[in-house]
């Protein structure tokens, strides 16, 4: 414990996150991002500020936070079949839990103007299923299967993309088939149509 | 003239309209669609509200219309090539004038809200490039260049959700090549991917 600057010997409790998590998560449905402010998130969630503060430094923080707790972990897949690692990949920005889709709206209508909000998100939230995607091509690519060529970058952003602007335009993610199509009859091709690996 | 609503026999000033559209604009850029309101408009264009609302029935039309200035018109390129008429329709969502990234980002960031203004950004501004890009495809599939089997809405949402994306998040629009590269190793492909129209 020493120099924490959480009270020592005093484990959080685990219900007061869930509450705040839930409280937060309300708010940004009905009030958007600006009305989503700490009293607001402290009073519907019966607790102190200083009981979210001790949590999340920021607002940005628990905000980035309420949004994670929706989102499916980014997983890194490896069947050592594209395809399959591709779907399972991509398949993080289709639409799961309900409240997942306008949560994520009320962060991303934001995200534009804040630049520290921005930041948070893309590093917790955006980023590592971006990555993820990323890895399993260039997998790829070492297992010889997609040339060294393929433009990485540009076709690990197209899922992500069209998901971003699904759900600040619908406030809704993805379909499952949405993202199934996009692997099949755009990501597989443009990744294929690279120049194959030269044979020396 | 008869029964029409505008004062009969005053033409209207062009001047005015531009200056109305220029500071509609200025205010995007600098407050924001909140802050840009009718009343603003008028004192920064040194005219009453009431020259506005002569021209454009609501604030959402207005928008719209000082954000359409600064578009380039969406064209419906046909040299019989496709890869040339892609390129001419996509390349409506490249970088134009400095302003109109920060313009149409301000517009963006409201459409998630605002359904009228959605509408109406969507029929005006959105609607016509992405028809453009489609019909560009329809046009090779006729000339038997492409598979009737081709993804034809899928491909041509992909420019534009691109735009979308980093007109949302970095208020630019896409640099040209980066349209280029997504119409040469993304589209291109996926078009020519789709099974061939099957031989009689």
């Amino acid at each position: 414990m020493q120099e924490s600057p959480s009270p020592a010997g005093r484990p959080r409790d685990p219900e007061v996150e869930r509450s705040i998590l839930t409280a937060t998560q309300d708010l940004l449905i009905e009030h958007g991002y600006p009305g989503t402010t700490i009293a607001a998130v402290a009073a519907r969630a019966h607790c102190g500020k200083s009981a979210i503060y001790r949590r999340w430094g920021t607002k940005a923080e628990l905000v980035v936070a309420a949004v994670s707790d929706l989102q499916v972990a980014a997983e890194v897949p490896d069947t050592g079949d594209l395809r399959d690692d591709l779907l399972r990949a991509a398949l993080h920005f289709a639409a799961t839990d309900e409240r997942s889709g306008p949560v994520l709206a009320s962060l991303l209508s934001e995200i534009g103007r804040d630049r520290e909000l921005y930041d948070v998100a893309y590093r917790l939230i955006g980023g590592p299923p971006v990555a993820a995607i990323e890895t399993v091509i260039r997998r790829a690519i070492e297992r010889g299967q997609v040339s060294p060529e393929a433009p990485v970058t540009l076709v690990a952003g197209i899922v992500p993309t069209a998901a971003f602007g699904s759900i600040s335009l619908r406030k809704r993610s993805l379909e499952p088939q949405a993202v199934v199509d996009l692997v099949d009859r755009v990501l597989l091709p443009a990744l294929r149509a690279a120049p194959p690996p030269s044979g020396t």
